[in-house]
């Protein structure tokens, strides 16, 4: 009861099913809580542009503006494109349902299972990202990272579990605090840039000749800077989270999150353009930016602290969507049937745990560092794009809606634009993103097994008339005995009831023990019969198990079933279990397994 | 069966319990497995004493010689009092049982707690400082070494689970290795003084007076000098493991590594002074003096590999005297019993496993930096250290044996000189070590708490002739059933054969399901009670259980007992058990804990 005490005031009282409806969201609290993760990018997106382009030097930023407007472009192809999936699918699963729907369950699997694994990355990447930046502010914690991280994780985890209108009262306000932030950042930045504070010669004009550019490199920014619109389809996956009517709010919430996002985007690249800020080791791009505008003043921290604070909430885009995903792998049976549950507070609990430890797992084995993480997470987003588009595609020209060409075209253009990204990336990054190549036939593998397993599981349990069900016709109980206590009389009492040959076994590792137990059971119960076997290699298993095996023969013939009772100390205190029940339980688990007995465990509750 | 395969081929095949003789040690394979801690911290304690004394700067470094010379006196005390303790003590538990003995059992708890917090400190903190050896060597595998140090106590549990005989058989190279280059250097070395190679400027005369120079300085240089004695003590826990005679060939053990380690560690002392080389952060003070010595050739990678080598096998030595003083705790039901158990192989593997974990976690929380668990390392020793002498001071008043007072001068001195450091410790370094004045009195506790626990459980399970035992005159089965299968099916035949009653009962999450389910039943098994259950909540746990409370009164009217039974899953491959029996295993776990029935487990063999 204290662990029912424990997980109520940890995630809440639990929610009667009919609650459902209150927990959906209005495009509000939505936007807060799916769009973390799109919108936490360009704290990042912008710099790893400027990156790539200066390996040339200064001369080659200004290609920044033609790349910018290159993924503003795919950014709205991508809004449009999934602002039709939702429509067309408004039960979500994105990427997962469109492609299974419309180019077979394999197509899907690999769109689903790369999301999955995309999911898990996000959380690694961005709480460790959120981590750096706080160790950074105080270096004594830097040892700590791992055990900070997954603190973060952990925390993040309960706030989901809590449920999803509870995740996202709270995760608004950082979220907002970001975008106001960066907003007042771009304004007064392009307020002085109008008043003429900042001189034209802090940048090359556009259009300079560059030597050394090449198509190559340029791509590889381009691809980079694509890694700012990872997140965008998170939106399609959670439909089913929003109030009705859920298609149009999601729609809603998309458009805006792609508004405020081409806005922080453009914003971000023109400023850093026109202020001719180089990517330093030290200091990101927006800290020599926030540096240049404000001075290192309330504002500048401001902006810190709220990018801080959102690189760690971009996981929580993941929490949100990984588990919706879940749920319509499961429900198909490519995932075990585990996530279709819903928890006390009709989150899906089991999903969020799921993402919850093995992102913590990718924390620790990474030690922290999961940088190199980013190409490959970027690439696992890219591909599922692509897979919907194409899917959506082949829908339009199979159903032929009214306005089918024009929404064709929008998904067709989508679709190019994606895959140009994705070849892009196999090109210029293959060296950190071939990992994909062989995970992802892995999943659709795992997938296809589980299934295969449920289906060969659902036909066995078909009750068939013509065939005829077991009949014992009696029970013989055998009760492993440890030394001659109450628990063992109450054992033999229960196996009285229950059975119709009793017979107890002693296992003994020497030769002493084993006839001073033969010498006292002959005093102490006469009438019930006690095996002794004695066991050379200190094994408990092994002799029962060849008793069993015997004894299995004999019960065979008189057609008698044969349990096995296997008494287990309750103890008072949780802690006490560490004290008992080891060899108790590890008899059990085998009989449970390797042996074709029943098993049936009789409680002795210990009172102090 | 696979299981057992793989721990076969990764631990051996099992060991019969009369093959234990087989399994002692000579004073050789003992020497190697026992003495890998204490040799290997003449790698840095020399190096600690120079760190403090080179904050005053070069001249201070003559102090390194008294200091020194206070080291070996302090060696000799403690190895001539664990001579007397190994003799009075044959079964081994050192400090642990030598406290409990004669200074109550209290103090007993205090050194052994503190030895077996040790043992955890030792594995960690030496194996994080051979991965530093390692992934310095190769800094791409630095963000790795998490990973690597968990690892690498992984590979040495196998070799402890091997038994103890395997793993002295592949240690003693490793360690006569080292002792061998070390030796080498030292003759070298000392060849060079003496043939007037190395100018007699190069240090400071002894005697020179040094301005700044203050008594707390001396002594916590001084207390540094003496982490290079921890594990001195690890022959006295291990004694049992000898062959015979025991105690002769463990003290034979123990003064041979005295020697060593005096010879090794008084050389390097002496060498680092006369050649003038002051601690580097970038270069230890052994790599120092070998490549000054011998050049950078071949000797000195010698040196270098055997150093990182055997400060990854110090950690063995933790793996040797853990299990046994962990023994010594269980057989006085101070800890769980199952550290009293033989493993496979002979050792104790729940120690050796507990201690793997334990650590694993240690470096993981601590990111592989554990540096900072050093001067808790050895305050942690020097605490057991001057508790068994004054044990043994106590031992000698009470008995007076031939030649105590000799006896007990020796272990008056080592008391004394013990005690010094211990205070030395708290007084020189008290931010470092606080830590031990919390968990020592929590280990005390502790166990306080584990023997009242077993000694309340003895006292329960006692039959007294007075008390009438149970008896039931009647059983009511109650079978939780999921749907109309095959498993249900099978399951009511056993119920039917070993209850007088039986009830089936469903538990539906919404209306719909609850009426369809009745309609089936009826149809089906219209002879059997079907009770359904509404859960608001989708719980499965909570209805059965309020049903249960309420047939649990009406059971005791009629003297009946309650079984309730569950059909679990086995599924053919061990994977799928992922797929299965979530709601299963968790319902059998909540009736067992918290409701007074008996659980049998029927097990339903899936073929695919």
């Amino acid at each position: 009861m204290r662990y029912t005490m424990f997980k109520r005031a940890l995630i809440g009282k639990p929610l009667k099913t009919s609650e459902l409806g209150e927990q959906r969201l209005g495009v509000l609290k939505a936007l807060a809580i799916l769009s973390s993760d799109a919108l936490s990018s360009v704290a990042y997106g912008p710099e790893q542009v400027l990156i790539v382009l200066s390996t040339i030097g200064l001369i080659a930023f200004w290609y920044s503006i033609p790349i910018g407007i290159g993924v503003l472009i795919l950014l709205t192809a991508l809004i449009l494109s999934y602002r039709q999936i939702i429509f067309a699918y408004p039960h979500g699963g994105g990427a997962y349902i469109v492609s299974k729907s419309n180019l077979g369950k394999n197509t899907g699997l690999v769109a689903g299972g790369s999301l999955l694994v995309d999911y898990i990355l996000t959380v690694a990447v961005s709480v460790s990202a959120g981590t750096d930046a706080i160790t950074s502010a105080f270096p004594q914690l830097h040892p700590f990272n791992v055990v900070i991280a997954s603190v973060l994780v952990i925390l993040i985890t309960i706030l989901n579990l809590r449920g999803v209108t509870e995740s996202a009262s709270v995760l608004a306000y950082p979220v907002y605090l970001f975008v106001l932030a960066v907003v007042i950042l771009i304004v007064v930045g392009i307020w002085q840039v109008a008043t003429g504070h900042i001189p034209a010669e802090s940048h090359t004009p556009i259009g300079t000749v560059v030597p050394g550019i090449s198509l190559f490199l340029l791509l590889r920014a381009f691809s980079s800077g694509c890694s700012a619109l990872t997140g965008v389809e998170a939106v399609s996956n959670a439909v089913p989270n929003f109030k009705e009517p859920e298609a149009k709010n999601a729609v809603n919430t998309l458009i805006m999150m792609g508004i405020i996002l081409a806005i922080l985007f453009s914003g971000i690249m023109f400023l850093a353009y026109y202020l001719g800020i180089a990517p330093k080791g030290e200091e990101t791009v927006l800290s020599q930016m926030a540096a240049k505008i404000f001075g290192r003043n309330f504002l500048y921290y401001f902006v810190q602290g709220t990018t801080a604070l959102i690189l760690v909430l971009a996981a929580n885009t993941g929490f949100s969507a990984f588990p919706m995903l879940a749920v319509n792998l499961a429900s198909d049976k490519y995932l075990p049937r585990m996530f279709l549950n819903r928890g006390d507070r009709l989150g899906y609990s089991n999903g969020i745990i799921t993402l919850s430890i093995t992102s913590i797992l990718l924390i620790i084995v990474f030690g922290g560092n999961t940088e190199q993480l980013i190409p490959l997470y970027a690439v696992g987003v890219f591909i599922p794009f692509t897979l919907s588009q194409t899917g959506m595609i082949i829908k339009w020209m199979k159903e032929k809606p009214a306005g089918w060409v024009f929404k064709l075209t929008i998904n067709l253009i989508g679709a190019l634009i994606t895959l140009t990204v994705v070849i892009i990336f196999f090109a210029t990054k293959f060296s950190q993103v071939w990992f994909v190549l062989i995970f992802l036939p892995i999943i659709v593998f795992v997938c296809h097994r589980i299934k295969r397993h449920y289906d060969a599981v659902g036909e066995q349990l078909r009750i068939m008339s013509s065939e005829a069900p077991l009949k014992f016709e009696g029970n013989v109980v055998i009760v492993p005995v440890a030394g001659i206590t109450k628990v063992v009389e109450n054992s033999l009492h229960y196996a009285n009831l229950i059975g119709d040959t009793v017979i107890a076994v002693y296992v003994a590792f020497d030769r002493e023990s084993e006839k001073k137990m033969e010498e006292k059971w002959a005093e102490w119960k006469p009438d019930v019969r006690l095996v002794t076997l004695y066991s050379a290699y200190r094994s408990l298993l092994r002799p029962v198990a060849r008793f069993i095996d015997l004894a299995e023969e004999k019960a065979a013939e008189n057609n008698f079933t044969i349990s096995v009772l296997i008494p287990q100390f309750i103890t008072k205190r949780r802690w006490h279990d560490f004290l008992h029940n080891q060899s108790s339980l590890l008899l059990r688990l085998y009989l449970i397994y390797q042996k074709n007995v029943i098993v049936t465990t009789v409680p002795y509750r210990l009172k102090k």
